[in-house]
């Protein structure tokens, strides 16, 4: 797309102010707001609250809202012809522990060097502080260089992604008149490389449940009662193994029923990413693809369900030995769902195959732990096909559509409660370290990622 | 047998002195002697010389001798006539937890009531602690009554029966010489019920293992990896599960190859016995028994071999959820050997199929925790006919032989070690929650074990 004089310009004030964009960055990477420590909550209200006063001062109409957890931001810009867009972000951040496995102070950044490339280290760099501010700065560029934003454009900026986000559905139905739009905005995501800019258009749901399996009703030598006793590991164990056929598919009755193949269209533009099986394995000491046999990995993670064990102990674990037919055993699993899939279903006929393969005297108490749909965006969407455009003037080459084997809940809600598609654009790298020690955003994330939002708004407008 | 008036006397002082011995008892119980965590090492070492010293005040030559692990009380009573008895039992107890479940402190020893009966309430009350002190308070009535002991006795007090005393074999060896007597007595076992008394002479084997299982070289988000990637949760089930076939009989090969039946008089005995397979497993909460399904719960226990998993742990195991997919998985596994199995070949055989199991990309470490072979003690020996003529007159029923499901590996050392049969005779109660919360013993146990050791020592020396 050509670029227009007034384009031109809100680009140059980019570049201007990067370093006032970077200051402004590091001043929100400076509170300490880990959201699922109850510790850090007057933090949180300090990031939510600078956040609406610097909304307030771009001509938003910005504020800190009250939840029974942490504060979610909601700002209104002026009104404008053109789509309406609500974008989404999260200003609370991840624990830094284990603190001694961070280079610097998680909470004072740095710009460091890494391989030759400028990078942003702190808590939040990209998840999501950096990721939010490519945004923000992207309509304050907009506003310093033509006074206006392109597009009507209202926030949703919340403080409990990392630690459950229960708090904000409810809000969400609660000001869903308020919070209408015509298309949502997430910046939460990667960049398919370091030169190719994406939109994840697929995103899997996930259903978890904890189930506890209970035989005897007390721990029980396995000298005096092994070979008589039910033991619950055995139990849990036939259970788990049971979950799997030898081609690697998931085996709960009707698990695959409501799955589509993809489109062949989708499936030979992800056939051209030149996706590296064996580096994507090699970089975690793989070698070869589990799952389902007949399937590439980067289909089983888009766009195949999976169920995997995320947890399960019984009996004794500790140092040396002890003889124990424990009473109890437990496991977490949870199951990762694609478009088609009912949570609910899953659930229900997870738990019945737990219930059919139980042997006498033994009992299952369920614990559910979450569960929301798959989300995909329609691929012939006006918004997406402008979207796209924007990102591929950026970057100099086409941008791509791809999935995500992972779940953004908010995503869902924004199609359940808001009716909302949502565009998922991020400038995050694999290597970023988010959750992890000394997690970095490139300083090229955070510039080219607010040009790109820039030309996006720009596109959107159009 | 009839009584003689030393016998009397002795008898009577036991009962006099009851008061005095449940003291002692309660100061050993005190002693927080966790062989298995070296955070007890000095709790082990405690126990040991406040045995030791209560021995030498009985006029044994006892020290608490050092090993690479926990002290062995090695003790020599003065040269007497008639059979040298040399008397084992552990002072080491069981971990305690799950520490919630238990209604008092587990080392803070009480005397409750329950179902009407007296009963001592604590960690290692039955296992092995008060078992050990019926036999040593009878030395003590002896003396205290006559003088003398009535026989030789040697005694050899571990530290490390409940964590795999690998310490005691190559301690035996060291001191064969001294270790030299004419039969072992250990007291480590139970009654047939709460009225008949009973020798042990066939004890189960044990083989223990312990695996780990790693896929990935770090843990993975379930999201960004789940059905590619393979979860060592999953194939740890899968291992675990394939040990059993439907039937409940073991899969390994070649696991059942040196399994005899049983003779058929031994079985007649068994059936004589009157065994209550219902109130058997109903004492645990059960209804039906697990394991080989043509097979008599008694038979299972006493002489079938089984596999247990006693342990099994990976991923995330804590309150609430996460969506990992951990790099290793481990479980601690045993086999319950008996007469004519090879512990080697046992585990070189469950090796062997955990390695064929492996899927790519998997490793698995095995870490060793103690084998040994099963026991029988022949039906027709002297010492066994005098100790059943003992225990019968003090209980005033005929004491019967039976098997055991339990393991004692020094049995199988006494024989191969040292040369000498092992008369298992012992006080405990199937419902005495070894290795469990709430462990107890019944105050008539400790009381009519005294007793009892007064009567068998009596017997011995005629």
């Amino acid at each position: 797309m050509p670029t227009t004089p007034a384009l031109d310009a809100v680009l140059a004030q980019v570049d201007q102010g990067l370093d006032a964009s970077l200051e402004r960055l590091f001043h929100l990477l400076r509170i300490r707001s880990i959201s699922t420590d109850p510790a850090y909550a007057e933090d949180c209200r300090k990031a939510a609250d600078w956040i609406a006063g610097e909304l307030n001062a771009l001509g938003f109409a910005a504020s800190a809202r009250p939840t029974p957890g942490h504060p979610v931001v909601v700002a209104h810009g002026p009104e404008q012809p053109g789509p309406h867009v609500l974008f989404y972000a999260h200003y609370d951040v991840q624990p830094v522990d284990p603190l001694e496995l961070w280079h610097t102070d998680p909470f004072d950044p740095q710009i460091r060097e890494k391989d030759g490339r400028k990078i942003i280290v702190a808590r939040g760099a990209s998840d999501d502080k950096g990721q939010m501010l490519t945004f923000i700065e992207a309509c304050r560029a907009w506003k310093q260089a033509t006074g206006a934003l392109p597009i009507r454009i209202s926030m949703m900026l919340e403080g409990e992604e990392e630690s459950g986000g229960k708090n904000l559905p409810p809000f969400m139905r609660d000001n869903a008149a308020e919070l209408k739009a015509d298309i949502a905005l997430v910046c939460d995501t990667d960049m398919w490389d370091r030169t190719t800019p994406s939109i994840t258009t697929m995103l899997r749901g996930l259903v978890a449940d904890e189930i506890e399996i209970t035989a005897a009703d007390k721990d029980l030598h396995s000298g005096m009662f092994g070979n008589a006793a039910r033991n619950p590991n055995q139990v849990l164990a036939e259970i788990i193994a049971s979950l799997r056929a030898p081609d690697g598919s998931v085996t709960l009755p009707g698990f695959y029923e409501d799955v589509a193949e993809i489109p062949a269209e989708v499936k030979a533009q992800w056939d051209g990413l030149g996706f590296d099986e064996a580096k994507f394995l090699g970089q975690v000491g793989l070698s070869q693809p589990a799952g389902e046999s007949k399937r590439s990995v980067l289909e089983m993670l888009w766009a195949r369900p999976t169920c995997e064990i995320n947890g399960m102990i019984g009996g004794y674990t500790g140092d040396g030995f002890k003889t124990v037919i424990p009473s109890k055993a437990r496991a977490k699993i949870s199951f990762r769902l694609v478009s088609g899939m009912d949570p609910q279903k899953i659930r229900a006929a997870f738990r019945a195959h737990v219930e059919a393969m139980l042997p006498p005297d033994c009992t299952v108490k369920f614990t559910p732990h979450g569960g929301s749909p798959a989300i995909t965006v329609p691929a012939d969407g006006e918004f997406l096909a402008r979207a796209l455009q924007g990102l591929s003037d950026e970057w100099g080459k086409p941008a791509v559509i791809t999935g995500s084997g992972g779940s953004i809940p908010v995503a869902g809600d924004f199609k359940s409660i808001l009716g909302l598609d949502t565009l998922l654009i991020g400038f995050a790298h694999v290597d970023d370290q988010i959750h992890s020690p000394n997690e970095k955003y490139d300083l090229e994330s955070f510039h080219r990622g607010i040009r790109s939002w820039v030309r996006v708004l720009a596109a959107l407008a159009a």
